[in-house]
């Protein structure tokens, strides 16, 4: 836990240097724009602790994986987003001396993330050794409008001492991965080429072969005026630099601007890019940092209008919501189906910037209500077209007739994961991917996507869940054995009744899908049989497994039991567990952990969410109320569903506490591993605890449903939903629920269990 | 599957050159003798493929483990046996053309263990690119009586050239183990000396700082004449060598001897070990080959009047019973507790030559009827020494009250093991540690064991599973959760009965023993209780869990249940399997595996064979069909457990079928993987087969039992028995048993279920 954030309604922002939480600090001021991101290095040469990242979406490496006994079917390799060349660097010589903030008397130090306009700002006073003293301000930008550029101004002034100040900016391609496995570099250099006042670095990654062009260009100015100085051009492997001096007397200020471009062979010819780079990067540089500067902060504005939640009376909590839906627009954009949402997203390197079930069950929902269907509608198409290889996976593990599983984390379509109880048994991701083609499609009625995509990636699921049951003697039903639940704390366990729930569930949206498409599309139906060899005997067999698939009730209690055997373990509630025993993950064996009744994040719990209409309240609290106190909530994504869910049956008081659990968790680094990454994907959950979970919000029988709640220690919050076209503006404070339909046309939605209907550019005020 | 080795009763013998299969015929014809061992590489150049391997018992390095995803409890090292200085090598160039089997046109290859006298030799006739013929015999062998030495007799002919021999004998401490997890050496050199027709390599093991002093010693013969050639001494890192010349004319043949030996600082100070090695190497040097070999043959007869089985009728089965008992002779000795049988022996690097559960399941049966009681004594002490590092083992998992977990695989006590359903679920090697306690003293009657050693370990074995164990509401039982039992092919079960069954019986037995100690060593007794602090109230609660602890019985088939949810899976028979599946572990995912009813090796029918005399024959008969059709027996310890069940039940052919899988499984290469070295632990099992097996030896209230049948195709077949003291020589054929007591004091045993008196000295000749 760390509190040295300082509360703000739109800033991030660091008071003084925190050298021992530098890695922390590098992580929340981290910048992306979808396209690319880096994590809040310094430019200036620093020698302190610090974990140096710039990412590029979608340039992966497939390192080798390190695995103690091979296991028949692990991948050999996991896709990495690997750390790529860095173009931030400016190192500074002040009359010979470097300045290093690791070597010197640092005052005023000020790092404010602006993340209404998006941009990143330092300031600081250092004094040298030598006891010169300057004052530098540097502040850049990710572009979201020019999407393979950045910019730096870099502004130095001399307090007490006239002297030369010799800049080297430069593009370092010489980069490796603090995770690599085997202490490998992952990129080869192509070329490296110095101009005058400008640089480029073509990398290539290894064994994948992309080319990434890094590109700079550089304007040096004094007292308004630009300069044109002697530039000693450096170019050694993989780096290139331009070394040059400025003079300054006492006051006087020097101002740098570095542009620079990312450039990938994504999407030029490989012989291309660094033709582009030279392109872009002169383009940024002649369009001018202010005008990026403005053109940025008009595109967040845009960007906040559909996504931004305000909360009234509670600035800790408004920063926060505010940081989190900053960095998920900052990681992900929608323009692009071949990128997905890493946990980590562009500011670390932990769990290799790879796709997981998170996307679908976390960020699916976040983008569906505050962005353009498209962006959803990427993120779906993303995994239709990894189905090929979901369906190879499958055939690995002894699945035939086109089953699919995806991934439990991958780059490209190919498992990356190799962990057998995760790899080859957290099979429930199967159902989350398909359970977003449903939630795409009850947001948004596109059908359509059905038709085009969606279904064979339906069909693919199903059919991988009908050959995963077998026949039980003992329970004479269906049963799903060995598989592990969301709540990773058990292994290879049986009955998982989450897993089970959704597989059957998945049967019965499938035929529906078929049908819809059978009725509404015959000809795509036609293709669709034709292209996948689909029988009609296999929905009837889909039909036999879902009337006899065992899913476990406990009677006694009143619940459904997690899977077999869950009541063999002593029952323990996390309240009467000494505190010193948490969390288990690092305190216990992990056989401990197996064994005992304690569980990871929501796994019945995250059933119930995800089809909560089909429950009643009583069996909501019921299950709610047995197994969340057996949970230890040792994941980022369990707090929002329980929020979700203590929202749901009127705890007031613990929903909030699960929201403070979620909102802050990188900013006050609550489980001690902000260092490593910000929490990208549980970012979204905490959208989710706010609008599902104080707002109520839910699609039911095709229709938007509010049930708002107002945290005590609020005032009020607001936030738009888009909806089947619609944007509605909902206000929630004291004196109600205040909707403003911003749309043309009417919608009807029910508030506190009644139908209303806005009509397109009315409001209504409604209360409980 | 292979047949290459030629069939003999005493000899192992490989008739021509078999280069494809030079890795397998290097495990086969490796050779040791309980202090060192090495493979079977040539003494030559050979740079055809082969896998070099010298290993000396007990010098071990921490291997930093490859591990996926890290879980809390992981040990961070693996220990293994490492690769040593290899003192083979004799370099022989022909008027300068290397002579390398790799580019000779090899003719009368011959290799042939001869496990009477044990010795290694080695014939061929070899013409060289130039046309020069030579042939060549290389002896050797690895002392029993001098145990730090070896000898090698080289004795080369010019057979249709004249020409300059010259020789390069080496000792070669630049070695790699092929299993270097970050392809590191292991060793750092020391000192390196060379002599006048000696030479010297002193080695450090990195981490664990042992040091090895490996030293050679040379003579050359002519005509029987000995050479005093002029001696090129060559150092380099690691690395000694002489080169010398001899001149041989056409037909003329020329003898090189070189005397060997490792002295470890194990057994000296580290300062020493230079000076013990060229004591050593002069000693036997003086001793000379001749004597060496006629020693060697004396010692050896005196094992095989122990340990020999005779098999009249059946040379296959005849050399494989003796290359099995012959292998484990010279794996261990039984002279050193703080050695163990690793297993792989000195045969090759798999499993890091540590210590198993294989030890007490399967070597101590067969060193207890083989061996002086003193030599199974010193396995148990071993296990003894190494109860500190089990109770921290324990500790580390959440254990205390000095509960012991002895480690899955080890070399001085600390786990190595790093998959989390082995570490920390397969727990049932704890109670085969106890078990062999039990073993031990009833066949020596040496109950002062356990007052000295035996009781410490069995108190904390039972400490360990009292604390196992929780209560269930479910079963209103003790339950014994998340283990994995000797079936691996099931990970992370919940109460395997073969695990909970010998938990129970570890509390029982622990009580007996307290019982025995208190009033047979009273003294003993209150320093135990002091030293653990033990209270009487613990086998109290002991004897609550025995009472109520849980053990699945299927009342429809009248059998035990392997473990929770085993009727939950598909039931199919191995016979009932597509052979191209076979094996399962090479062609099925790990979740596949798990998901079936397959079983890797006897579970149930472990716990059955160990306890039999507590179940009926009917039990046994159910239990044996109903578990052996679902094994798959993908485990060389798996057909000699059915074997001796199935010679229980009557069944003949199925125990002469699961005979002929273990006792050729190496020499024949039946599971395809001897390359890799010797099953050298599971060729116990091969003797249990016969004299448990098919002799149907057991100890039955504190009897010997004997239930022999010959197998069809044998004439008969004779062993030794040692039991409590006295010598028996049973000898099985056609026309009945007949005992000789070769001891003073008579026996009573039980033959075919009738109780028989032996006097000291006689014979009787029994039939069914």
């Amino acid at each position: 836990m760390k509190d040295y954030i300082q509360h703000d309604e739109w800033k991030i922002i660091e008071e003084g240097f925190h050298k021992e939480d530098n890695r922390i600090s590098e992580s929340i001021f981290s910048i992306g724009n979808g396209r690319m991101g880096h994590r809040g290095n310094f430019e200036e040469t620093y020698t302190g602790d610090s974990m140096l990242g710039n990412y590029v979406a979608g340039v992966y490496y497939p390192d080798k994986t390190r695995v103690g006994w091979w296991k028949n079917g692990y991948p050999e390799y996991f896709a990495k987003v690997l750390n790529a060349a860095n173009w931030l660097g400016i190192a500074i010589k002040i009359d010979g001396e470097e300045l290093d903030l690791n070597h010197a008397n640092v005052q005023e130090f000020r790092r404010e993330l602006d993340m209404k306009e998006g941009f990143l700002v330092r300031t600081y006073k250092a004094e040298l050794p030598s006891g010169k003293v300057v004052s530098v301000e540097a502040k850049r930008l990710l572009s979201i409008v020019d999407d393979e550029c950045g910019a730096i101004r870099y502004s130095l002034k001399a307090e007490n001492f006239s002297g030369t100040i010799e800049y080297t900016p430069s593009v370092d391609g010489d980069i490796m991965n603090e995770d690599s496995n085997y202490d490998e570099k992952f990129w080869n250099e192509i070329a490296v080429e110095a101009g005058d006042m400008e640089g480029y670095v073509v990398m290539e990654t290894k064994k994948t072969g992309f080319h990434v062009a890094t590109g700079m260009r550089v304007n040096v100015f004094k007292n308004g005026e630009a300069l044109t100085p002697a530039v000693e051009k450096i170019t050694r492997e993989k780096y290139v630099a331009n070394k040059f001096a400025v003079e300054l007397a006492e006051g006087e200020t020097a101002v740098l601007y570095k542009y620079a471009c990312n450039v990938s062979s994504e999407n030029y010819d490989k012989a291309d890019v660094l033709k582009y780079a030279k392109t872009r990067v002169e383009a940024v540089q002649t369009k001018g940092f202010e005008t990026m500067l403005s053109e940025q902060a008009q595109a967040w504005e845009s960007k906040w209008e559909w996504a931004d939640i305000k909360i009234e009376g509670d600035v800790a909590a408004q920063q926060a919501i505010r940081f989190n839906i900053f960095q998920l627009n900052q990681t992900y954009t929608g323009e692009d189906a071949r990128l997905n949402i890493g946990p980590k997203g562009f500011t670390g390197e932990k769990y290799g910037g790879v796709t997981y079930w998170d996307t679908e069950a976390y960020c699916v929902p976040f983008y569906l209500c505050t962005a353009d269907p498209k962006v959803t509608r990427n993120l779906l198409i993303y995994r239709y077209h990894h189905l090929e290889r979901a369906i190879e996976n499958a055939a690995k593990l002894g699945f035939d007739n086109g089953a699919a599983l995806y991934p439990m984390v991958t780059m490209n379509g190919e498992e990356c994961h190799n962990e057998w109880e995760i790899t080859f048994e957290e099979i429930h991701r199967n159902g989350a991917i398909a359970f977003a083609i449903y939630n795409y499609t009850r947001h948004t009625d596109d059908n359509a996507y059905l038709a085009e995509y969606g279904l064979e990636v339906l069909l693919g699921i199903t059919r991988f869940w009908a050959q995963r049951v077998n026949w039980s003697v003992q329970h004479e039903k269906y049963v799903m054995l060995g598989v592990t639940g969301p709540n990773e704390f058990d292994n290879n366990v049986d009955n998982n009744w989450y897993t089970s729930y959704i597989a059957t569930w998945c049967m019965e949206y499938t035929k529906e899908a078929l049908d819809w498409v059978k009725e509404n599309n015959p000809g795509r139906y036609d293709e669709i049989v034709k292209k996948t060899n689909y029988k009609e005997e296999e929905a009837e067999k889909w039909q036999d497994i879902r009337e006899n698939m065992y899913l476990g009730y406990d009677d006694e209690r009143g619940v459904f039991i997690q899977a077999d055997g869950f009541f063999n373990k002593e029952q323990i509630l996390v309240k009467d567990l000494d505190p010193k025993h948490l969390p288990i993950v690092h305190n216990w064996s992990w056989d401990r952990i197996l064994r005992s009744n304690f569980i990871k994040q929501a796994d019945v719990l995250q059933g119930i969410y995800m089809f909560e209409d089909r429950f009643d309240l009583e069996t909501i609290r019921k299950n709610y109320n047995f197994y969340e106190p057996r949970t230890v909530h040792e994941s980022s994504l369990s707090p929002c569903v329980h929020n979700i869910l203590a929202a749901k049956i009127g705890d007031e008081k613990r929903a909030y506490e699960f929201y403070l659990r979620t909102s802050r968790l990188d900013l006050d680094d609550y489980n001690e591993d902000t260092k490593d990454g910000l929490h990208i994907t549980s970012m979204a959950g905490t959208w989710m605890s706010v609008v599902e979970g104080f707002a109520g919000k839910r699609v039911e029988k095709g229709a938007l449903v509010l049930n708002p709640m107002l945290p005590e220690k609020w005032n009020g919050y607001s936030f738009r939903l888009q909806f089947k076209g619609t944007t509605l503006h909902i206000n929630v404070n004291k004196e109600g629920v205040h909707l403003s339909n911003e749309s043309e046309k009417a919608i009807t939605l029910k508030v506190y269990g009644k139908d209303v209907t806005v009509e397109g550019n009315t409001k209504q005020t409604l209360t409980k």
